[in-house]
This record gives C-alpha cells, structure tokens and sequence, in this order.
C-alpha cells in the first residue's frame, strides 16, 4: 500500500483573530472547509470597511472544494458563505436545521442559490472517499449548534465548533457528552476546540440561570422593558418571552434581524408562547407602558439600530419615557464601549433606567463559549494525541495551549495560514505559514471588490490630514507656470488665506529651483510642489496634509 | 444693601464627558477657573486629532481671568493650561508642590512661563474681594490632590476634585475628613462631587492593597519583571519600588513620561528607597533577569510607548525572554482595547506571561475616584444646599443625582454650558445652555489652530470612501471639453481600468446634457461631472468615493 498523503488542517481564519472562521481539512483527495464566517472591521479601523472575509485563492489554487460543514448560524462561522459561493458554485453546503434556515435568508439577500443538505447529530455521511464526517450536538448561544468528528485518512479529528457545557439549557439540548467519550474512547487524531474564553477560569453560568435573573428583575416593573440582545440568541429570546408572560406584557419586536429571528426560529417551532403574546410596533401606542416588552436589536449601541432609535426618540409608534426600563442583555464587543456609552447616556436623559453589564451586580448575560473548566473537560473527553487551539487570538489560544498541556494533551499553537499535517499513528506536525493567506476588505455588503490594503492606508492617512490638490499648468515647451499653483482642500485644518498664499508661493519657490530640462520631468514637478506646498505647514506643531500634484502641461 | 449678582458655577468641560475638567466660578466681579483640563480623542474618532481642550470663548467674552485653581496634576484636569494662558498670559496659577512641579515641566515643553502659586491644605487665600479659597487634602491616584472649599458671596462651595477615600494611602495622606465634616458643619450652599465611579457600588479599594498585591504576585517570578502603569501613579510606582526592594531587584524606568514623574518625585521626595535601586536602561542587559524589574509606560496599548517597543522586540537594551513576567498595573481607558489585546498578543508570542486586568484574577489597579460608598460619604459630610455632580458622562452625573436624592440631598444636572446659580440663602437655580462653549480639535500637541467641525466632517468621509480628483479643461469660449475627464484617485476603491473609463465616458455624458450656456456655469459644470464619475459606482453594492471636480476654462 503506497504511503497516503497527510491529512492538512489549513485555518485560512479565526486562529490569530475572533472572527472569520474558516477552516480547510484535506484528506486523501476530500478538501472540505469547516465554517466559513466573516468578521467585522474595529471601529476605530473602520476606513469605510463594513465586512472582512478570509481570502480564498489557496482554495482557488487548490481547484476543489467538496464541501461546506457549518457548525452554527453565526456570522462569524457562516457570513462569508456568499462570497465564497460565488467562487465556488456548485459546493454542497452541509449544516443543522436553525443554520440552514439563517443561511438560506442571508442567502437570499445575495440572490444566490446553494445545494442545501440538512444534518442531524449522530448521522454519518461521507464526502469522497477519504472523509466521513458526524455532527456532534454542543450548547451554543444559538439554536442547533454542532461540532464534526472528522474520519480522515489519519483517523478521527474531533472540530468542537463555538460550544459551552451547560447542563440546563433552555431548549433541553445538553452537550452530547456520551459521544464524546465515546469518540475519546476511539481515539482521537487531533481536536480542535473553541479558544474564545480561555482566559476566563471556571464555568461559563448556564443561558437558563439568565432566563431567571430576567424574570426577577421585570417583576415589579411599571413602565415598559426595553430588553436588547443579540437576535440570534433564541434561547435567551425564549427566556425574555417567559418573562413578558410572567408579566401579562405583550411582546413587540423592533430591528428587522429580530424580526427575522424571531419569524426563523417561530416557523422551526423553536419558540414556546401563548397565542396572541405578540404585537405589532404599529400597535404598541395602544398599550399602557407595563404591559409592554420590547425585544430588540442594538445592544452594541449601532447606530441605526432599533434601540438608537428608541434613545434618540425617532421611533415612529414606541416613545420611551421616565420609568421604563432598558435591559442590555448581552456583552460589549470591544471596539463598541464608546458607541454603547453614548447610547446609555441618551436613554437616560429620556428619564429611562438601563441595567448593563458594566452597571449592575445582576446576570443580564452569560457567555456561549466554554471557560477553562468546559475546556478541560472537553480535553479530558477527547484524550486526543494533538491538540489545536481554535476561534481566538493569539493570547488566547496561547492560553488554551497551556491549559491542554496542563491537562497532559500535546498542543500546537496554529494561526491562519498554518497547516497541522496528521499521519495515521503518528505525532501531528505544524508547517508554519504552508499557504499565504489574507483578508478582504469590502466597503459594503454583498461588495465583490477588495478595497485592497493600499487604499487602507491612504485612507487612513487622509482621515488623519485630509488632501490638499495643487493644480499647476505649465507650458509644454518652456516648462513656465502658466497659471496656478491653485490650491484645493478637504479636510485640511488651519486653511486661511495667508496660509494658501503662503503655500502657493513656496511651491512656485521650490518649482523655480528645477532646471527647465527638469521641468520636463513630471515626476520631480510634482514632488517640487508637494514639498513646498508642505513646508508651508511647521514641521513641529501640526499635522501636514496630505498633497496630490496635478500638473498639466499645455 | 443693594442686590448682589448671584455666584455662577459654569462648566466649560467634565460634565457630559470624561475628561477636559474646567469650571468657572463667579463671585461678584471675581472670576476663576478650577482646573483647566484636555481630552484625548477616542482612537475610533481619531481623524488627526491629537488633544481637544474646551472653547475658552466665553472667557473671552466676559474678559476677564482671575485665577486658575488646580486639583491635581492629571492631563484631563491641567493639559490645557498651556492654551489658556496663551489667551490669558497674566492669570495666576494655584497648585500644590506635585501639581505645579507637572504643569511647570508641562509649560516648560510648550515655552510658556506663568505665575505659580503654591497651595497648602488649610491655607486659605483670595482672589479679590468676593471670593476666598482653601485647599482640602483628598487622595487621589497622583500626589498632593486637592479640593477647594471656595467663599462666595452665595456661601461655601466645595468642589472635590477627583477624590477616592482610602483610609490607608502609600503616602499616609488620608482624605481631610474633619475639614469637610467642619465645612458641612459651617453650611454649604453647593457641593460639586467627582461623578466618575458613580455607576460603581460599594467603595474603592486602598491604593495599599494594590502595593500588597503587587509584592505577592512578584515573589518568586524567576525572570524579569515588567510593570506597566500611569506614570503619575508615584504611589503605585512607590509600591513598584517596594517589590523590587523585597526581591532584590534593580528598577529600570522606561518611557519619557515615566522618566518624568519619577524624577519630579524624587526631586521633591516623594519616593522611599535603597540608595543604588535604580539602574540606567543601558545597564539593564548587565543584569540576569530576575535581578530587573522594569517600570514602564504604555498599559493603554499606545503604540510608541516604552511597551509597545519591548513587546515588538524594538528596545536596544531590553529584551524581553520566555519567562518574564509583565503586569498591567492599570485599567483599560475605553477605546483602548484593541491596541491593548494586540499589544499583549505580542507578548504572549515572545513567551511572556501577562496579567491584565482582564485576565487577572489578583488586584492590580485600583480606581483613584470614589465609588457609592464614599460619594455618599461626602455627600453626608457636607450635607449640602444643592448638589451638582461633575467630572463624568452624563449617566455617571445621573448615577449620582440619584445617589445624593437619596441622601436627601437636592441635586441638579448640569452640562458643559449651563449656569448653576447661587444666592445667599436661597436654592440653587439651572439655566441650562447659559453660555456656549465647545471644543476645540488640536491635530498635534501645541498646535494652535483647531481643525474644525467642518475639516473633521470632510475626514470622516475621505477615511470611508477615499478621494477622486476629476479634472477637465473646457474651452473658455465654447465650453467644450478640450482636455479629460482625467482621474486621480487616494484610496478608492474598485479602480481598475474598465471602472476609470466608464467613470470618464459618464462624466462625458452628463456634461454632454448640459447647455452651452450651463457651461459657463462652473457649478453646474462640477455638479454634473461629480455626478457621473460617481454613478460608475453601482449604488447598492458599493460606497461612492467622494469626487472633487477640478475644471479650468483655458
């Protein structure tokens, strides 16, 4: 029998960074991508960028993609799947009920079909010849979410996806614990799992416990609940509905990815409620304030979310009022604090009280990803012969590392880019940097066009000057000024007018330095303008701006 | 007795936003200012802006200065000093040792001389007739903090300053108690509070639990030691000091500001230790690493700070070694996260252990401003006539509005703008938006000119979109295009040859609808050239650049 080629484990992302998860698993002639997820831009890098996705020309390169396996319906697993199938058409896209259904809306939004295959826990099935693959059930902080045991051509990989342990979930699914040590039991190749809280010690408090704390604390309230969270969570949507009915409210949702939750998870039949529980916005004004509970969008304080909307008054039938009671049922994403701060402090002056993570003593919020105590049980379940660290940045996973290595596991620290190679029976080995990987910027949603990093950087240096055109036309023979310089601004602070004189005077000084045989070199025109009109701006006390020579020769 | 003109209590910055402290006080024909603070922008708002300071216009206006009184040494409460008194080069500045000894350096570095004023706690003196002042000791993250108790022709004020309650401070200085108990004794018409913790219940840990904290956490760390801290945290760096000398370790300072305030502080004695503790930074690769503890700047993630340059490697003399131990003394100013992460990301790559307070079990910081606890504290000592919360955002001024409510005191919300009135023996009255004040944006530390909404405005949108310059040379006689549309882009995206062309065919176009008469017109002429390079970019799936049309009539 000929020596088989290792297995490769290729992260193209979410290993150096949370967000666009993106995993490539090669076995035999079987290459299929575990996730396939975006990331947003930090605002303060913002620079026009709404959506970043992994790079996919290794897969270009490769020439095949077998399959797409989602672990769950977020978009840090699941939102570059647009673009991804633009480039690869005909990919059968494999994943639970709930992720299929966010998929097939977001989908849609593109205008792009897909061959949809749903999967259940414990059900095999086989991509080629060399890779077979089983959804492993794992609480998540939305429904149905999974990880994959993996059969390769190097024996099982065990991939956990985002997964905590919660032992009372609010939909009653419990961590398949008895398949993964089963599965531990086998012999597990490699294990890749869920970085994200690796440097939180203990237990992530279960969604359930949530529930409670949200039904204690909208007891006695008088006016209406505002409660924000991340729409995707529909367990923590079902604890907020307990919570209205517990209360005799109705229940109002306001944000159109609520809605859109809200109506996914309904038509699954994953909501339990009395009938007529919900109302219309339209209908809202007809309710006295404590018989009402809002269930929105805009935890993370977005701009032109339904909660800013709220703070700022501009809600056409909900208008906020002293005695309502705004809960922030979710964590802050870092890069958001300012944004949400600002948020508060709005639907305060309205008089609003708002219970936050960083306010109240109370659970408004728990984690749905695994701390150190989960993680080491899951290492403990799996006893795999290598361990990877998986979905976080490089401290984190560094943390895991060392956790694992605590736990008696063999780690090896992965980042994007990296390929984890598996030999049957044998020691995984780690290729750093095997395949150039990158990321794509695009301005705008469904964008096809990388804003690329050269554009970045400008950029980021116009935001930091603003741009300053210098038009000069000169005689195409003699080279003389023949009108201009002309100066022309955006963006650029301390333009008086003894300043643009002073500007244009020096560019004709530092012109009237070239020689006319330089004079007919564009490039050292244009760099004699830039530098005078530069030096009109003292090198010590401000900022110079950027300058773009226009020269024109007639 | 004729009427007198009731004393106005009017902020010019601190209250609606952390940062930028500066409060007028008006007492018949005097005019002060206690303190005369900056900000530093959010990095995601950057845009160039280095320093923002308050609008000193309505200083201005009513023309006259007569003192400025300072709390303590802090940027956002002394920074900017040196702008007003380029405005008001005569005013008197009021400080105690450590304070003046900062601003000194502070105007030193910009070239501006001032007459400084030593204050003692206890000592009281005036400012013309209507108006006496008296330094409370409070403690403070930053030696020599101080209140003010100020007689008006209303009454006692007393402003707090940014103060915490330690009962056990590195520096003995306890908070004034008896004065303040004796002050609210005395009757106090208004009572200004520091606001910032007022979201925190319960009280602030001592600055010494955090010294004893640091000395356990040092105590058999085998490698070099790191502490990174606000550099004017002398009793933090004395407690730095004191686990250094428990491990028989040499300190090194790294980082200008560092330097600075260890310096200013030995000057003035503020530090206790060994003769021969510390060591030049040259000397420090003399030294194996368990005989170092370096302090350094740069907990915020800032990225040319003395951190930054050992986490990249970039120090000449120290390197940092799997082994070492770095601390992040401090908490993380919001917006800062994300350099911060990728800062420690570095280090955890070099094989250094970090603690953070994010990580971290132990204490490493602790807040220097009071928590619930102590704010009602104050408020019971002073038993105030009105309390006005300052120094915070506004749910932080809110916060603690309701606190003093339940101490039965009468609070009023006051913004950056609004006049608190006083008048003997009678309640305090709010006229909200009393003067204008704003504030200005400084590209660069000692810039004189503010960039300007409209600059900022225009930086924004080049940061998101980039900027397309279309020039076009029209006939000045017919109108007719004798030269372009030519394009000149900075960071545009999606600019390839087939997008420039039909950028140029549309701009054509659109001219071509034009009447020769609305040729003349070079509005129009703009317009309609912005228009059709812009309509190359489709509308919904990508951002349109921002186009400045350069038209020249030859």
């Amino acid at each position: 029998m000929p020596d088989l080629a290792p297995v490769r484990i290729i992260p193209l992302g979410g290993l150096g960074e949370i967000g666009m998860n993106c995993m490539v698993v090669e076995s035999g002639k079987s290459r299929i991508l575990v996730d396939c997820g975006l990331m947003f831009p930090n605002a303060e890098q913002a620079l026009g960028v709404e959506v970043i996705t992994p790079d996919f020309s290794y897969l270009q390169k490769a020439g095949r993609l077998d399959a797409v396996l989602l672990t769950h319906g977020h978009e840090d697993h699941v939102g570059a799947l647009p673009y991804l199938l633009r480039e690869f058409p005909q990919t059968p896209v494999y994943g639970t009920r709930f992720t299929l259904a966010v998929v097939k809306e977001k989908l849609a939004e593109h205008g792009i079909g897909a061959s949809f295959n749903e999967v259940v826990p414990h059900r095999r099935a086989e991509v080629g010849e060399h890779l077979e693959f089983e959804p492993l059930q794992v609480p998540h902080s939305i429904p149905d979410a999974v990880g994959y045991a993996l059969s390769t051509d190097a024996g099982l990989v065990v991939h956990t996806g985002d997964f905590k342990i919660d032992w009372s979930p609010v939909d009653g699914k419990l961590l398949d614990v008895r398949r993964f040590a089963e599965l531990g039991e086998q012999g597990v190749a490699c294990l890749l799992s869920d970085s994200t809280n690796a440097e939180r010690e203990g237990t992530t408090p279960s969604e359930r416990e949530v529930g409670e704390s949200l039904v204690r604390i909208c007891a006695g309230v008088r006016g209406r609940i505002v409660m924000a969270m991340f729409a995707s969570n529909v367990h923590r949507v079902q604890s907020a509905l307990r919570a209205a009915v517990a209360q005799n409210r109705k229940v109002v949702t306001l944000g159109r990815s609520m809605e859109t939750n809200v109506r996914l998870a309904l038509d699954l039949g994953y909501l339990q409620f009395p009938p007529d529980l919900f109302v219309d916005p339209e209908a809202a004004a007809h309710f006295p304030p404590r018989d009402l509970l809002i269930l929105c969008t805009g935890a993370q304080g977005e701009p032109r979310s339904a909660l800013a909307r709220l703070a700022l008054g501009e809600h056409p039938t909900v208008q906020l009022e002293p005695g309502d009671l705004v809960i922030l049922s979710s964590s802050v994403i870092p890069g958001n604090e300012r944004a949400l701060a600002n948020l508060i402090d709005h639907l305060v002056r309205r008089g609003c009280q708002v219970l936050s993570a960083t306010s109240s003593a109370q659970l408004l919020h728990t984690s749905g990803h695994a701390c150190q105590g989960e993680q080491r049980m899951m290492i403990d379940l799996i006893r795999p012969r290598t361990f990877v660290p998986i979905h976080g940045e490089y401290r984190m996973l560094a943390a895991h590392a060392r956790l694992a290595e605590q736990a008696g596991a063999r780690p090896l620290v992965a980042e994007d880019g990296d390929a984890v190679e598996l030999r049957a029976n044998e020691a995984a080995s780690l290729r750093t940097q095997a395949v150039s990987v990158g990321r794509r910027y695009l301005d705008a949603r469904g964008a096809l066009a990388d804003v690329g990093e050269v554009a970045l950087r400008d950029r980021q240096l116009l935001a930091e000057t603003g741009m300053l055109v210098c038009l000069c036309v000169l005689d195409h023979k003699s080279g003389e000024v023949v009108r201009g310089p002309e100066l022309l601004g955006k963006g650029v602070a301390g333009l008086d007018e003894s300043r643009l004189s002073r500007a244009r005077q020096l560019s004709l000084e530092a012109l009237a330095e070239l020689s006319p045989a330089q004079r007919t070199d564009h490039g050292l025109v244009e760099e004699a303008l830039r530098r005078g009109v530069r030096s009109a701006w003292s090198k010590s006390l401000e900022k110079r701006p950027m300058v773009m020579p226009v020269v024109i020769e007639m």
